[in-house]
């Protein structure tokens, strides 16, 4: 609240004047980068550690505000019983310059109060304990009190307001794609279908709520290229849907995606360098805003992918470019054997992208022009030949394979028309050939998944642990 | 993107330079807000209106970048037969300062190219028309390269982006809260279930994809409080869902809500302050960023209501406070008749609402102090009598009804489980009891819905004309 802020100013103004009558309250990432020694400073948290020693008595205090700890020195007086791991206090007293050089300030505490106690017997987390993922994942209702989930939700949110950003700074207009539609995007994947919960239970007799099938969406992409239309660059950043085995580690059945529209974009350099640009400013403001709780990853989670050194690397270089007919090449002239054979004309699969991916040295790799049959209809046509291909891209990173998907929009209507009509399509998809008619224009757009964007810059090998809530493991609480 | 801003920097530089090789690219809004006139410029966007005189040629172009478009001067050489309303151009040449004071730089065109010619004949927008909002509606896919619509996204895009800074200015983490969930928070309101698109196909033998029957979420609240007992301040802003009838000028299926919840908050007044601040804050946000796009509305689309000077007022004052006594008491004084009785615990109708705002002096009222046997088992009792209430609270608007509503939430375990119990509802939500069980503190929360803060801002009457696609109205955009 607005309290924060105004807490800084009177923390300031305390300086010079007498002692105040009131209590400061402060978050204690406020206390913690504090400048000066302030009297009558009051921080509220939950108890993190409690040590009692003959002369004094030392508590760790944390409100969510960091991964950091304030801590509390306090006479040996001051202690009760309700004074546990995991109780909720509120603590006065002065801010003080602190005698060792892990932490800048600490609060000397003149009351504690116990705000809510805590059955420390029954509660699943344990003090300074490091809780395996695993273990936490079972307790989707507190595992945001334990250290990991703290930093990965804080990181998850500057992530997330930096990915905003970018686009606001660079002239994007934001557009709400909706979440129910009729359209399925691509006619990939498996949808959710939507129905009122009567209709579910009377499902004899089916009348749609919306008069015809409704799905949970896939992608925004068609509804922001009509945007594009008209606001030149637009941007998404919602959740979207997939009904494909959510036990896997890779697949989440809602998940969120970053897709951006742009419209007199005629190369499809010009969307990868978008691509690059926003991946770039998102890691480089999480780095820089969050760089404890990025740490806290880098060193106990994925240690041993030295993911750090490498996401430094990663922002210094420019990302690797190659053809799919290249990437072709290289697979079938790896020295691996792999489940798929690679083949011009066949998919990457998922052991492919992590080969290219070491290939060209463990960065980024973007790969381009794939098979036209290969792709969507919405996708530019290459007329090259006899490879037949369309100004797509994947972007490939390591640990992960593909994280962004983009490409040029067919934007000619005889050819969107002929490839529509062939495919049985044109009917349904009447409204895009219009679009086509009135002031079309070279176009084109890609989408981030923001769940595997999270994964690779933190190293977390399990999806379901870089989002808030692990669903469909505890039925309370979908 | 990041060539808008290298074009600014390149523009600067050329001024003392000699003349730049490549063109300049400039959105719309940069060209008219240009300080200096420059040479070699180069503007896209789509041709609103045309005309031809025997010595010069006028355009006026818009690419979305604001409502207001960029006159272009050229010689009538440069005409064409695809140069017509609704065409996209390319206009190469020298901005340079306007003669008109409506418009402080004009450009003057060296080359026009035709990038997509527009079948004006059956474009269903015609050049200088105010297409009425019942009209536009019909077009989906086009409506946004309409005067309002533009005007309303940009709006609606930028409102977006000051709720995000408000709450991060704030110290607020954000959080997405999950969109499929086996919860139904109140239990208010109608649900959609979801099914992946086989089960529908195959309803007779029913197994659910997540094991347990799954719904679209109709408030992230529960799963803030989740949060808010980490992080302190959490807050979402997501789309929200109700299966109510949605042929109503007030309902969507589908709309954004924003919610926040704060812990370490013992009084409704904190919350109340945090409501009108995010209000405020917002409003001046998109009145200095958005004035013309903002002026359309109060000139074109809701004059009588004279919005503007509304606004200003509204942002001056503090909001009013009255108790759900002392509202039930102003409605059983009132010489108006109601369709329903105003009763001390009943609910308040649309028609009440809209009265005690007129009562009050058609400014935003905050209501406070609900029955409690009116509301949810989350909010906090009052402990008083005879008349029980709970400490809840409602911010009416003039115009609008509800548009905010919040409460502070039982943090007191006997007094939750005493209360689930009588609803029978304790074993369903024992996870929500454990959290009450381990460092339980005061709290409370709000939530305020998106499309009804657009519909009061602007004055628009039927809230399908502030979503970017009117749903449901058009099958294939669905």
């Amino acid at each position: 609240m607005l309290r924060a802020r105004g807490g800084w100013q009177a923390l300031r103004r305390c300086a010079s004047l007498p002692r105040a009558r009131r209590a400061v309250r402060l978050r204690v990432r406020e206390a913690l980068g504090a400048l000066e020694p302030a009297d009558a400073v009051q921080v509220q948290g939950w108890v993190r550690s409690v040590r009692s020693q003959k002369e004094v008595l030392f508590l760790h205090i944390n409100d969510g505000s960091s991964l950091e700890n304030l801590q509390v020195v306090a006479d040996p007086s001051l202690e009760n019983r309700d004074l546990t791991f995991g109780s909720a206090v509120e603590v006065q007293g002065k801010l003080v310059k602190s005698p060792h050089k892990m932490q800048n300030m600490e609060l000397k505490a003149e009351t504690i109060r116990v705000v809510g106690p805590c059955d420390t017997w029954s509660f699943p987390l344990k003090m300074k304990e490091r809780h395996p993922l695993e273990y936490v994942r079972q307790f989707p209702h507190l595992r945001c009190r334990n250290n990991t989930l703290g930093s990965l939700l804080r990181i998850r949110s500057e992530a997330t307001a930096a990915i905003h950003s970018f686009f606001q700074d660079n002239g994007y207009v934001h557009i709400h794609t909706p979440i129910i539609t009729s359209n399925d995007c691509e006619g990939a994947g498996e949808l959710f279908q939507i129905e009122t919960s009567n209709e579910a239970r009377e499902s004899a007799e089916k009348t749609h709520f919306f008069n015809v099938p409704a799905f949970l969406t896939v992608s925004g992409q068609l509804h922001l290229e009509v945007m594009s239309g008209a606001f030149t660059h637009v941007f998404t950043f919602g959740p979207t849907f997939r009904a494909e085995n959510s036990q896997s580690r890779r697949h989440l059945a809602e998940f969120y995606m970053v897709e951006a529209e742009l419209s007199f974009t005629e190369s499809l350099q010009d969307i990868m360098q978008v691509m690059e640009d926003l991946f770039k400013t998102a890691t480089s403001t999480v780095l820089s805003k969050c760089p404890c709780d990025v740490e806290l990853f880098h060193k106990y989670i994925a240690p041993a992918q030295k993911t750090k050194g490498r996401l430094e690397q990663m922002l210094k270089n420019k990302f690797v470019t190659i053809s799919y007919s290249e990437a072709v090449e290289i697979l079938r002239q790896a020295s691996q054997t792999f489940t798929f054979k690679p083949e011009w004309g066949c998919d990457l699969q998922t052991e492919h992208e992590k080969y290219l991916v070491k290939h060209c040295g463990e960065v980024p790799v973007f790969v381009i022009n794939y098979p036209y049959d290969l792709k969507p209809f919405y996708m530019r046509d290459n007329e090259d030949g006899p490879q037949h291909t369309v100004a797509a891209v994947d972007l490939l990173v390591p640990g992960i394979g593909e994280l962004c998907g983009g490409s040029l929009r067919e934007e000619r209507l005889p050819f969107l028309e002929s490839r529509l009509q062939r495919l049985g399509l044109a009917d349904a998809y009447q409204w895009y050939l219009d679009l086509r008619k009135f002031g079309s224009v070279p176009h084109g757009g890609f989408g981030m998944g923001f769940e595997r964007y999270l994964q690779y810059i933190l190293g977390v090998d399990n999806i379901k642990d870089v989002i808030p809530f692990p669903r469909f493991s505890h039925s309370c609480l979908l």
